[in-house]
């Protein structure tokens, strides 16, 4: 099944203690569809600006990714952020964000994208994520990503969200700020009961866990000696993700947590090297092999 | 087999955001031998003071733990430790230490105590540590546990005692500070390049890793919505890991990696209240049927 993606493209600036990248290939919905471009066939809606390098837009295409909802701006600038993470390499500090011309993306999806069964809302106003709901009626699994800024400001219309949506996708600190509770069990019930059916926390090095009705989960990370630059590791979670239900076309309790693990092993890669470096050197095949290990890892 | 442990006992006071306790059973020794008890039967090694109560002796018997190494000192007093929990329940302050008798902690083991074959050396300092090794010469599985005091303090004597263990138990925090390195993954191994066969790397709230020349390995916590006290999750883990490991009088790689669950699950246990209050409670029947939903929670 074809797999839509509504979220931002972007030139990332990266910091980490050992070396410095400038604009690099980056935004939500970029990571998200290159991650489930290994399992299904992608939809890319977003918009970006003049200074937009063509061969980003090729990138994507040699990889499947139909970027025909991908619209360039004219007299605009493309979305840029810049961040430095921590020693940790799971912390991070973000140093600038010029929205530019994300900052009035209003998207209008091209009638061919409309009947898509499998929507990602990636990170953005829910707002906006409303307004793409709207224009895929027909969807039988729509996930939304939230963060931070949307829990502070646009709590009201993130709460309208969460009735609308099957599953919602966030971090760790963001389930505890919108939950007001500290520990992740409570949260993520606590988020559920606010509407979606499953909600998904991201805990970065510590993997990530899962909450229905019915199942409580944590699914820990694949040990990782290498990170060189963990941006877009969650979009690439939830690409992975995303990209195995479509391909699977079912999101029963067992898919789910299939794939989870498929998130979890699809984003190990994508911190392995800066941008998609790393994504762009392997095949499913790789994955299917971490997966072997992440198997026998979890069985005793 | 029976299991020697040689470790702390103590009168904790534990502070949460929800509740204040004072004078409660603790100690590491304590938290071990009571968890390895649901798997066999363990030898208690250390001391108090004459402000010990007698009925804490008593329960310990209760649950099937030789007491006979427990040295009551005349004119002294017991250990006492004060800590502050964060709202997170992860991070904690030691408010006060009052080391008393187990400052000048020099343990003579029982004679009967000299042919234990599995050993755990809880948390103190390295060259304690290191005189009790020589004292059960015929041990086939020893493992350690330390702390960042004397990563800091005692680093050579440390060093010495990595050279002379089967295994060693630490938390995150303390694995990167003993190699310098913040990738966990990367720590564990270099712990483990400086001597014992195995390291295992308790990360809380987080679950553990392991590590061995062949094998990396992580798994996560089991899921837990209350947690009133985590003081001696650290220990009730090793307790359960190592009771099994001594009840299977095995320690191959497969007994390890079921050794680690058994060890995560009888911590999650330990966190549900304060003390020994939740494992008081619980039965071996109790450890198995978590087992049997860690093992579902984990197997897609």
């Amino acid at each position: 099944m074809p797999l839509l993606v509504v979220g931002s493209v972007a030139l990332d600036s990266v910091e980490t203690p050992w070396a410095t990248r400038h604009d690099l290939l980056g935004g939500s919905a970029v990571f998200f569809s290159y991650a489930a471009s290994y399992f299904t066939s992608v939809r890319l809606v977003s918009a970006v600006g003049e200074d937009w390098p063509a061969e980003y837009t090729q990138m994507l295409q040699a990889r499947g990714i139909d970027t025909s909802g991908l619209q360039i701006v004219s007299g605009a600038a493309t979305f840029r952020w810049k961040g430095k993470y921590q020693p940790n390499m799971n912390d991070r500090e973000t140093l600038e964000v010029h929205l530019n011309v994300f900052g009035e993306f209003d998207p209008v999806l091209p009638e061919s994208f409309r009947h898509c069964k499998f929507l990602f809302l990636a990170n953005g106003s829910p707002v906006v994520q409303l307004r793409v709901l709207d224009q895929v009626p027909g969807a039988t699994l729509t996930v939304a990503d939230t963060m931070d800024l949307w829990i502070e400001v646009q709590r009201d219309e993130l709460m309208q969200l969460l009735q609308r949506v099957d599953g919602l996708v966030l971090n760790d600190a963001e389930a505890r700020l919108l939950t007001d509770d500290e520990n992740l069990v409570r949260a993520g019930h606590k988020v559920r009961r606010m509407g979606p059916k499953f909600v998904i926390v991201k805990k970065g090095e510590h993997g990530a866990m899962f909450f229905s009705e019915h199942e409580t989960y944590v699914m820990p990370a694949y040990p990782t000696a290498e990170v060189v630059d963990p941006t877009g590791a969650g979009d690439s979670f939830a690409g992975g993700m995303m990209g195995y239900l479509a391909e699977q076309d079912n999101f029963d309790p067992q898919t789910l947590k299939e794939a989870l693990a498929y998130g979890i092993l699809t984003a190990s890669y994508n911190v392995e090297d800066f941008s998609l470096d790393r994504m762009k050197q392997i095949e499913r095949a790789d994955i299917e092999r971490r997966m072997k290990e992440y198997r026998r890892m979890l069985s005793f």
